[in-house]
């Protein structure tokens, strides 16, 4: 029975406030490669896993709104932290997967992850694309953008488009979703070189450095003369409010992420209501698995769209188990361009 | 050519925040009740007024948000103030309209109006239905509830609905809508009157005087052991934070009102936008004038449920122009039990 060591990451105890290297350990066990007993449907030698600032949410004492779906489970000191990832299987009881094969869903920020019953996994074919496009742009974050811009945003040709953390895993993806279906679109990240990436790389009809507006409510004046009717928000706090009070009539705001408000240091977004009920303005909380029915269209145009070139899919990958931690803490300090990816092993 | 004094209310500035009695003043000119040119299509001898609260937003200066609307225009000072009623016609520049006739319509917060040329100004078939009903339920307050129940709520049967100002113009027709439709429906109001009213006379399953409650979100914890699918909001402010924290799953707020934040003594409403997220809420303003189209059905139905009982439209009257500061002031600090009306004058 072939034994091999497994390294995973592991939160010391939940974590309050902005994560740092001392909340996390590097914990080592020793696993057998065979299954036993029917708790383990696979057994998956990792490649790939997506390091997400929602997690963040999880690793907290567990909040009322969390507890509400399984999904967002609770992350328990000392256990493994399930993530989104790529993979090999290297024991399978599924009929339908063999030992060797590619497969992409729910594993562990660790070496290998030991898959249970009824956990998300689904063989992987790669369409020729490289991997790392399966972990973002084609995985969660990928449909995260797609449903909460087709979906929830409900575009029409022309609209103004306003995109937060536009750099990021999903705002990268929603400006060019949003480009690519006739929108104007602008964002705003937190450094020149984000910028600049924005604008020349992924095709954004503007883009600017909110760290250096003074006053981001005149900053959208600036950009948006004519209003915005779209604000895919990423970050809540002040930049919600800003981006509700440069709203058009019939605006819709997506509520992505509220990376403003995670680490508990920024503060919460205090709306004004009025502007909501005159412009009859439509704020809409979602989240992808709500958006499962549209995966096959999803996968279809976007597919399309990276293998054209119309799409460009930016993946920022760091090596080994031991970086999880800092490339999840660096999340905070919008270190990451584009999705934050640990390439765990190489795909052999 | 008769000649008529027609006495008015206007603002002598903008008002800014809590009206009082001290920004208003009752005008008086001479006017004909000939029409002469081709401005005014029709006078109109005013019989009943709406007082409001949203007028206060169109008596400040102009925001952003209102200039965007037309028909939230502001309110300039000396002039005329508008405001939905019931009235006669006196002289007619209309074919549709003769003299004498019963009408609804935009009027005057005074003793007549001259109807600019498209105004809206309907005829009044009353139905056998009291003339305060046409100005309430079956006005734009009923509209209001209408459309922001049946529309921006989207209810199912046995659903749990919350109503904020619940024995408020529009609170307490919703909170009926809600009951008849087949919802669990939980008002809250600021004594305990209007609290032993929504029980007992509008079928409220239960309901609560917020002004005992320490903390709103352990009242509504109580009140909302199972949570609470839909918030009618009338209200804004700590009332609707409370409310977000306590919502299920695929919750919607109707955001119909802001009250407690009009006079700007009000802190706004700080959102936690996880909950929004991971409970997937919506949040939508929305105005009467959206639902328009679904005018017939709503008369329909709410001339139904009103004539067989099943439905009561509570009308809180007072008596003259000169009445009508003191019933505006009076809805900021909830000195109205249902619509607020001014009897102009008797229908003769």
């Amino acid at each position: 029975m072939e034994e091999v060591r497994n390294k995973y990451v592991a939160i010391k105890s939940h974590v309050n406030g902005a994560p740092t290297e001392s909340d996390f350990e590097i914990k080592s066990e020793t696993i057998s490669l065979t299954i036993i007993g029917s708790e383990i449907e696979a057994i998956v030698k990792n490649v790939l896993v997506s390091v997400d600032p929602y997690q963040l949410n999880r690793m907290k004492k567990q909040s009322s709104s969390q507890a509400a779906i399984n999904f967002a489970s609770a992350i328990i000191p000392g256990h493994a932290i399930d993530s989104y990832g790529v993979g090999r299987v290297v024991a399978s009881g599924r009929a339908d997967l063999e030992k060797g094969e590619l497969v992409v869903g729910l594993l562990s920020w660790g070496d290998y992850t030991l898959i249970q019953k009824g956990r998300l996994l689904n063989k992987l074919d790669p369409m020729g694309l490289p991997l790392p496009h399966h972990v973002g742009a084609l995985g969660f974050s990928g449909l995260t953008a797609y449903g909460g811009f087709y979906e929830v945003c409900k575009p029409k040709k022309g609209e103004s488009v306003f995109v937060s953390a536009a750099s990021g895993s999903v705002g990268s993806l929603v400006g060019q979703y949003a480009k690519l279906f006739g929108c104007r679109v602008i964002g705003c990240a937190g450094t020149q070189n984000k910028v600049d990436l924005l604008k020349e790389k992924l095709g954004f009809d503007d883009a600017f450095n909110y760290k250096e507006e003074m006053d981001l409510n005149s900053a959208l004046k600036r950009y948006f003369p004519e209003g915005i009717d779209i604000y895919f928000d990423n970050v809540g706090g002040a930049m919600l409010e800003a981006a509700v009070a440069n709203m058009n009539q019939f605006g819709r705001v997506a509520v992505c992420g509220a990376i403003s408000e995670y680490t508990g240091n920024g503060k919460r977004a205090a709306l004004q209501m009025l502007d909501v009920i005159y412009k009859r303005i439509t704020i809409q909380g979602f989240l992808a698995a709500d958006y499962l029915k549209c995966y096959a269209d999803f996968i279809e145009m976007t597919t399309k769209f990276l293998r054209t070139g119309k799409m460009q899919s930016l993946n920022d990958i760091s090596c080994g188990v031991e970086s999880v931690p800092r490339a999840f803490i660096g999340l905070f300090s919008g270190d990451n361009i584009g999705k934050k990816i640990v390439q765990i092993a190489d795909d052999e």
